[in-house]
């Protein structure tokens, strides 16, 4: 579909062997990890380069090619999901960490660069970078800052925006745009950082990003609470909350999430519980003790029917990972996997469980729930099978109607899964007309010909 | 200079009490906090209610006027400074504090509220906002966001920036516009309340602000360091910083500070001291204790002459207060005082201290410094008059030199102070001129009649 004239030129820009237009490279680059359907690329090319990577942005800008830059294509909400026939910049060739600074807690990236990889490595020197997304063995810093990615450890820790110092990125013209600083302060110019965090690509292409790092938490605790009704695990995450506790990480899994997970990965978690805690507990040694403590006589006065501590590192380390491989069960059991991402103010959690339980049975289906609980972030599950128009009709109703209860409880419909193609026609609902008219003349004077993954947050028109 | 016809349709907006066009009010509302020249507006205007608000805005577009928004005009790079015969949005008609969620951990307030009421009124529901600029006995919430606002403790909790979860606006069409949640995650649509924060009313109005709380620290201890030298003083908090401790502040004045502030507050400071940290710790006690202990042993390791532990809030509560009034101590000594902002990365605090000294000799001008030193964020402050030309000739060079110094560290131009009308003609040289076109078009986008504060942040053509 692209011209073997314009091939050439990107060949001359990144490299013969980065440049790919076979079917199989085309293929794979047509999908991510959202329910949307598969759209076939052009093109993918792979700079190695910064100014490689700019001007490959610039030819496609010059020959009006949809561009769509993909990390490790992990997202859940179609957000790396390519344009017909346009072009992928896969950003896997630029992976360098280009700085760990020790004295003034910070690291400097290529976007590529995996979290979890990042992650050891700031560890190895003392130093934390807390944002988590279930995908980190995988997912690339790049990716999460377009995305904006969450975690389990939100709650006490934030997410990616609160770690981003600073970016530098390619417009859509190809000139360089520097924002934010190594700095812990930095009030020059636009907070152009802040906009580009969670823009899904639709404005800028990232050639480099500031992180923030903090040093790594003196101790940890982690402990498993086993409930017999979904009501009292949730109303426990409501009662920690309500004692101003703040847990590294508060995850809850129902019934249908331990079964799956524990299937999968063999942990040992209890698989006849209607629904459990998973809590971790990090800071000062005396500070974790007490607050374990206090969680542990919380759990038990609401009604857990067992507690398990963590008796060391490997236990501790078994049980998160059978945890993130959640979405990695769940999605064996059925040909489609819808993982939702309404996210409510915590103390409402109970209500949203509940919710989630009516509207399950109202449109007969299996929704497994689990999630962020400590910080109002659920990820309802839907196993269904796509093909099946009938029960697709009512997925589509069940998610509507997830929406609406957590607009309805002073929720969001994405807490940190994003917009991308998922979520851009519920976007008005949640905000209002004059925040989509505002986003559009953004888009349209940072992209005026639209080649920035289009359609991504804002929805194409009609 | 504002035809009557269209006051009186601003007061059939705002109510005829709150239009005002006298030459006193004119020129009360003529300038702030920076060394910038005053600007005459043609009407003040200070809407009640949200509606009221984003009528005075759409009238503003409608007939051309240049709009600045104050809240208490303590910026001090210029930000609220007006256009000649231009329209200014009083806040102070707007100061509701909407909401303050103890289970949810978040505050709704109106863009009127002041920094220091919304502090106190969670303070009092074991809640914090630890965001805490010099002015916040008069600054608002509305004018921090708009500059984004620092403070004496962003080294451990970050700056306004990181505290605001949501904002609602008007766009320059009173076009309401929300972004951001209740929710600690939220990744719906734009990271529009990113952009906004530090915009300097450039790009919208503020209409309401969602603000994050955290528990309030269990435990606080403060302590002063003496030094008999600036060096040992400076490579102290270079040391601290090394040894991963994290205090809620740590602040330095030279003597030529300490000085002016003992005269001014009689708190007791050792007006002989070459240089001072003040240190506070807070958090769980055992954690507050230890560090404390270790802080105290770094300080008399590297050289303090003593070290003085309040022994009560009221001791505590004084020295900080001192801390506090040393920009008005220091303007009280001679008619023009220049406080600079520039920010380096935290380890490089001794090497700027050492440039400015370098700086004060060059230019033979007096220099006291300052500042937020655990985040980098020194405020040097010359003492001039501006009538003198030579001497501002100097001051000009100076200022030159110790951002130039700034940015050769890997800092910035501005820790807190924001880019206003001060250092906009500046703003190139720590980004670049994709940047500046870049955030040209996004201004011009969204103001398409320039009549949002004209000239802040983006330098007026010539």
């Amino acid at each position: 579909m692209i011209a073997d004239s314009l091939v050439k030129k990107f060949k001359a820009i990144v490299g013969d062997d980065n440049a790919w237009t076979d079917a199989t490279d085309l293929h794979t680059y047509s999908y991510d990890a959202a329910v949307v359907d598969p759209v076939q690329p052009g093109l993918i090319v792979r700079p190695t380069t910064t100014e490689a990577l700019g001007r490959a942005v610039r030819l496609c800008n010059d020959n009006g090619l949809p561009l769509t830059v993909r990390g490790a294509g992990t997202n859940l909400s179609g957000g790396t999901v390519p344009l017909p026939g346009g072009v992928v910049i896969a950003t896997n060739g630029m992976k360098s960490i280009l700085e760990i600074n020790e004295a003034d807690m910070y690291a400097v990236v290529q976007p590529g660069v995996v979290t979890a990889k990042l992650a050891a490595a700031v560890e190895a020197r003392g130093l934390f970078y807390p944002p988590d997304p279930g995908s980190q063995a995988v997912s690339t810093i790049g990716g999460n800052v377009a995305e904006n990615a969450g975690g389990l450890r939100g709650l006490k820790y934030g997410v990616t925006r609160d770690y981003v110092m600073g970016v530098s990125f390619f417009d859509v013209d190809g000139n360089l745009v520097k924002s934010g600083s190594r700095t812990v302060k930095c009030a020059t110019g636009y907070n152009l950082t802040g906009l580009m965090v969670g823009s899904e690509g639709t404005l800028g292409v990232f050639a480099e990003i500031i992180l923030k790092l903090i040093p790594l938490p003196a101790h940890r605790k982690a402990m498993m609470a086993v409930f017999e009704s979904l009501e009292k695990a949730s109303e426990t995450v409501a009662a920690i909350i309500a004692e101003r506790i703040v847990p590294a990480t508060l995850e809850f899994l129902d019934n249908f999430t331990i079964r799956a997970v524990e299937d999968f990965s063999k942990a040992g978690l209890p698989r006849d519980a209607a629904a459990m805690l998973l809590v971790e507990l990090d800071g000062h040694a005396a500070q974790v003790e007490e607050d374990a403590d206090r969680v542990e006589a919380l759990c038990r006065s609401m009604g857990a029917t067992s507690i398990r501590v963590a008796r060391d590192a490997a236990e501790r380390d078994r049980v998160w990972a059978a945890r993130r491989a959640a979405l990695s069960a769940l999605a064996q059991l059925k040909p489609t996997l819808v993982l939702e991402d309404a996210t409510v103010p915590r103390s409402r959690i109970p209500d949203m469980v509940a919710a989630i339980g009516r509207i399950a049975k109202r449109y007969d289906l299996t929704i497994g729930t689990f999630g962020h609980a400590g910080d109002g972030n659920l990820h309802p599950t839907i196993l269904t099978d796509k093909r099946n128009h009938d029960e697709w009709e009512r997925v589509e109703k069940a998610i509507d109607d997830i929406f609406d209860e957590a607009l309805a409880m002073g929720g969001t419909l994405s807490g940190e899964h994003g917009t991308g193609l998922a979520k851009s026609r519920y976007l008005e609902k949640e905000t209002s007309a004059g925040t989509i008219l505002f986003s559009s003349r953004i888009k349209r004077a940072m992209d005026p010909n639209n080649i920035l993954n289009p359609g991504k947050i804002i929805a194409a028109k009609a």
